[in-house]
């Protein structure tokens, strides 16, 4: 019986700005970006792509295209002009998706994801595998940290709403840190937020930025829970679904 | 009539680490450490101390003392040796703090308050005078940030209440700014917290940091609303009550 033994710790990073105060070393991290990079990224691999490489910039994505990737890049919430994709997650539903390699530079998420490359393991969270990925945290049964990406450093709601729902579903097989107060906050506002986030995060800033994009479907798409059973996971700075990992584990006979 | 004239912005600063982020320089920063530095800080004023010097580390403080002040310092939430106070707002109800000239350093509030010493004014906030704080802030009517001291640069649950309590209390006056989520979401918890803020804080980490140290007291004294009128003001490195400010400039001919 495994009562007694001690439980891996849950932990909400509200900001990249942040993340040096936390053991990641020893932890996987959740990276959070949910409008709309880890949303995004979710979609891609639910359609089949093979492998995706975040990069951090956008020099960097287009270097990508003479290797056969398809390349996407997002800045104020745009696709730039000469790549395949932008952040929108419909733009990962097409068909070119399956069995692509593609390389994708946003404002926050892959940035976050760079700067979390030397932890345990590294892991694309987002509403759309929110279940998926909360039974393969609890199988893995090692310390988690969730990073909101947030926006250029700074706090933001929709990130830390996840973080909120995700700490909640994960919460009985883990144990919250000393330095909980970030998680206890993300699991109140998920709590109030939860009914209806759409509704929520209407007067936030990042709604507001995006509403002159008119793209309240990609929003409404990216807050609905369980739409991909995929677990992005980082494996040599290259994202893989994490079945495929297992395959090409069992591929070099390991 | 003034109907259509633009009001001045109040943001929330989860923490120090995050105060590059913001326009300080054209902003009043209301400092807040709840547990305890600015809760003190307020008492002291509120007890006739004449003037306090936030100093950052304990050897400055001690410093001070050959200069004929009075000196505080804590550290792990205790006093240490051969000083006058630690961090005890009762500590700050004795005699000897009328007319006295203070330095203090603490663990988060006092650096939080030389991190801000660029802004157009700081100003020691806590739910001791709020009112008098609120009341002081719309009068001024100039852009507000509430920065959060946290602990050791990372989010806590008290500051962050207060920092909701004092922007709900003085929004009608002011308007939010486009990076408004951290606001939106101290105003959140506050809400949630605000029928019986010590049960919120019940499983905090600077509940259980502080619970070995057997300062309940200090801690229920420090979230009741209202105990002081004092604006303690940053002036040339030092803090004064507002008032204080006023009569200087008087007797300046100013």
């Amino acid at each position: 019986m495994n009562n007694h033994s001690k439980k891996p710790t849950v932990e909400v990073c509200l900001t990249p700005a942040l993340f040096d105060h936390y053991d990641y070393k020893n932890s996987i991290v959740v990276v959070i970006d949910i409008l709309r990079a880890t949303s995004s990224i979710c979609v891609a691999f639910q359609n089949g792509a093979n492998s995706l490489v975040p990069v951090s910039t956008v020099e960097e994505s287009l270097s990508y295209k003479t290797k056969g990737f398809l390349i996407g890049a997002e800045r104020h919430g745009q696709m730039l002009e000469g790549f395949d994709f932008g952040n929108s997650p419909f733009s990962y539903m097409d068909d070119k998706i399956k069995g692509a390699n593609i390389a994708l530079t946003t404002t926050n998420g892959t940035k976050a994801m760079n700067i979390a490359k030397d932890s345990y393991k590294v892991v694309a969270g987002s509403f759309l595998n929110l279940d998926a990925l909360a039974n393969w945290l609890v199988k893995e049964n090692k310390n988690v940290i969730c990073l909101c990406s947030g926006w250029k450093d700074t706090f933001n709601l929709e990130d830390t709403l996840f973080a909120g729902a995700l700490t909640h579903q994960v919460l009985p097989h883990f144990e919250m840190s000393i330095n909980r107060d970030s998680t206890i906050a993300a699991m109140h506002l998920y709590d109030l937020a939860k009914a209806d986030i759409f509704s929520f995060l209407k007067n936030s800033s990042h709604r507001i930025r995006l509403s002159e994009l008119h793209i309240e479907e990609d929003i409404t798409y990216c807050l609905t829970p369980n739409q991909a059973s995929v677990i992005p996971v980082l494996k040599d700075g290259v994202l893989y679904d994490a079945s495929r990992i297992n395959e090409m584990a069992w591929g070099n006979g390991q």
